[in-house]
C-alpha cells in the first residue's frame, strides 16, 4: 500500500499522445505510454484515446508501485495553443483542427479526475525546470524546436503566461522584418527559418545548386523526404551542403537566442525537440553567434543547453503545471 | 507641520539631470529641478551637481509643502546601465564615460540619505505604471525612444530585472539579422533603425535622392542639424520625404513591438521619449504594423500608448523604485 500522491501528465501533439504518471514529489516518469494522435478522427475520438491512455498508465503505475486509483490526484494536460487556461479550452489548434474545444472538462468527465490545461511548450519548459536541464534557476527560457518553434518562460521563479495566455511565442518573433513569410502571417519569424520543416526546405533549396550530397542518397533521391533529422545526420557524416545548412540554422537560432538574452537576461536557455539531437554541430556555432550578438553581462549570466528530459519533458511539465494549480 | 513621507527621484541622463520630490503615497512631482549633466567634468563633479540639485529640491519642497528635512526618507536614482543594483554601481555608461562608479554610495554620503539605483528605462516604465499611462496593469512593456532605445518590463506586477540586471534591452533586439550594424556590436538592432539619431540618419539618406524637402530649409541647408524632432515636425507640416521617414520608422517600431506582444503578451505597451511627440503620424501606422505581425489574442489584449508623464516619468519611477526597496 502506498501513501504517495500521483499525478498523470499528458503531452498532446499533432502526431502523438504521450502520457505518464509521476509522484507529486517528483522523480521519474512511471508507466510512460504513447499512441498516435490520429487527429483526423475528430476531437472526441482523440479525447477518448487520451482517456484510454490515462487508464493504461494508471493501471501500469499501480502494478509497478503498489499505488491504488485513489492515490491519483489529477491530470495535467499540455496541448498546442492558443488556449483559455481558466476554462480549459483549446481555442485554436491548426494541427488538430480544433476550435474552442473543452479539453479539460471532457478529459475530467472521462477519467473522473480534476484536470488542468497549459500550453505544450510551457509544459516542456516547466518539465526541464522542475526535473531537467534548468533545475534551480529563477529565470529560464525554454525553446522547443520541432514542426514549429514554441517557447516557455520561467520569470522570477514563476511560469509566465501574460495577459491572455499567449506569452512566449518565441518562434513568432521577427529576426528579419522583410524576410520569409511565416505560416502565422508575419514576415521573417524565427520559425520560418529554423523549424524542422524550414530546415528541410532550406536544405532542398541548397541542393538546387547541383552539388552532389548524401542528403539525396539518404532519401532514395527524393528530396521531398528530407527532414531536419536527415540534415543533422548528413552533416555529422561530413556532407558539405548539410553542414552548411546546420551552420546557417545555428546562426538563425543564435540571432533569436541573442534577442532572448537581451530581453530576459535568463540564467538558462533550454533548447528541446529534434534540434537537441543535432549536438555540438549546431550548439557550438549557435553559442558563438549569441556571443557575437548579445550583451556580455547577459551572455556571462546564461547557460545555453539542450534539454535533459528528451521526449518526456512535456509529460513531466504537465504534471508540474497541475501541481502548481493544486498544491498539496 | 507635515506627517507625510517624501522621496527624491533623480533621472540622470547623458545631457541632463532631472530631480524632483514626491510623497510616498504618490501624486505629482514637487519642486522639479533640471540641470545640464556636463559629463566631461568627471563623475565626482556630476555627483556633486546631483547632490546640489537634491538640496535645491528638498528646500523647494519644504517651502512648498511645509515638510522638514526629516520628512525625506531617501533618494531613488535612475541611471544609464548596465548597473549593479545591489552595490549601487554604474558598471559602464558610455554617454557619461563612467566605469564601475559607486553612484549610490557617493550620493548617499553627500546628502545623508539612503539611496537606491536602477536603470533609467526601468524607472521610466515604473513611473508610467505607478502614475501614468499604464496604471493598474499587471504586465507592461515600456520603451523609451531617444538617443538610444531603452526598455523596462513589469511582469506579474513586478519590475523584472533578470539574472544580472540587464533584462529589457528592447533596443538591442534584432529585427533584421543581416541589417545595419548597431553601436552595441550586433547587427539589425531596433535601435539602429528607430532611435532618434537613426531616424535623422535615415532622413539624411532619403535627401540624397535630391527631392526638395523642408527638412533642409528647417535646418538652414545643413542636413547634419536634422534631428528626429525636425523629421516629426516636417512630416506634420506635409513634407513628403519626412512623412515617408516617419512611416518607415513606424514600420520598424511596429516590427519590434509585435515581437514584444508575441513574447510578453502585455496589457500595455508605453512608448516614451521624443517619439511620443510624433503623435498619430507615427502611432497610427505603427499600430497597423503590429496588427499585421502579432498574434490576434496578443493584439486584442494590448493597448499601445504614448507615455502620459512626459519628461518626468524617470523621476516618478526613480521615486517608486526606492519605495519598492524601502516599503513604509
Amino acid at each position: 500500500m502506498s501513501t504517495s500522491r500521483y499525478i498523470i501528465g499528458v503531452d498532446l501533439g499533432g502526431t502523438k499522445i504521450s502520457v505518464g504518471a509521476m509522484q507529486a514529489s517528483g522523480g521519474r516518469v512511471i508507466a510512460h505510454h504513447t499512441e498516435p494522435t490520429l487527429a483526423r478522427e475528430g476531437a472526441d475520438e482523440v479525447t477518448a484515446r487520451i482517456a484510454r491512455c490515462i487508464e493504461v498508465v494508471i493501471a501500469g503505475a499501480c502494478a509497478e508501485t503498489g499505488a491504488t486509483r485513489a492515490d491519483f490526484a489529477g491530470v495535467g494536460l499540455g496541448a498546442p495553443g492558443p488556449l483559455d487556461r481558466e476554462k480549459g479550452l483549446v481555442i485554436v489548434a491548426p494541427n488538430l483542427g480544433w476550435t474552442n474545444y473543452p479539453l479539460s472538462d471532457n478529459i475530467s468527465a472521462a477519467v473522473h479526475l480534476p484536470a488542468t490545461l497549459d500550453n505544450d511548450a510551457n509544459c516542456a519548459t516547466v518539465g526541464e525546470w522542475w526535473m531537467g536541464a534548468a533545475q534551480g534557476a529563477r529565470h529560464v527560457v525554454g525553446m522547443t524546436i520541432g514542426t514549429g518553434i514554441g517557447g516557455g518562460l520561467i520569470l522570477n521563479g514563476e511560469l509566465y503566461h501574460g495577459a491572455s495566455d499567449v506569452a512566449g511565442e518565441i518562434g513568432h518573433t521577427t529576426i528579419d522584418s522583410t524576410g520569409r513569410r511565416c505560416a502565422c502571417g508575419n514576415y521573417g519569424c524565427l520559425e520560418a527559418y529554423a523549424s524542422g520543416p524550414a530546415i528541410a526546405e532550406r536544405a532542398r533549396e541548397a541542393l538546387l545548386g547541383g552539388e552532389p550530397s548524401s542528403l539525396l542518397s539518404m532519401t532514395g533521391g527524393d528530396a521531398s523526404l528530407i527532414t531536419a533529422q536527415t540534415v543533422y545526420e548528413a552533416a555529422k557524416a561530413g556532407d558539405r551542403i548539410a553542414a552548411e545548412v546546420v551552420r546557417e540554422t545555428a546562426r538563425f537560432i543564435g540571432a533569436g537566442v541573442a534577442n532572448l538574452l537581451n530581453l530576459f537576461n535568463p540564467e538558462v536557455v533550454v533548447l528541446a525537440g529534434g534540434v537537441a539531437q543535432a549536438g555540438e554541430d549546431l550548439f557550438g556555432p549557435m553559442r558563438a553567434e549569441v556571443r557575437r550578438r548579445a550583451f556580455k553581462p547577459a551572455v556571462d549570466a546564461c547557460r545555453i543547453v539542450p534539454g535533459a528530459l528528451g521526449s518526456t519533458a512535456g509529460v513531466v511539465g504537465a504534471v508540474k503545471t497541475f501541481l502548481m494549480q493544486h498544491p498539496a
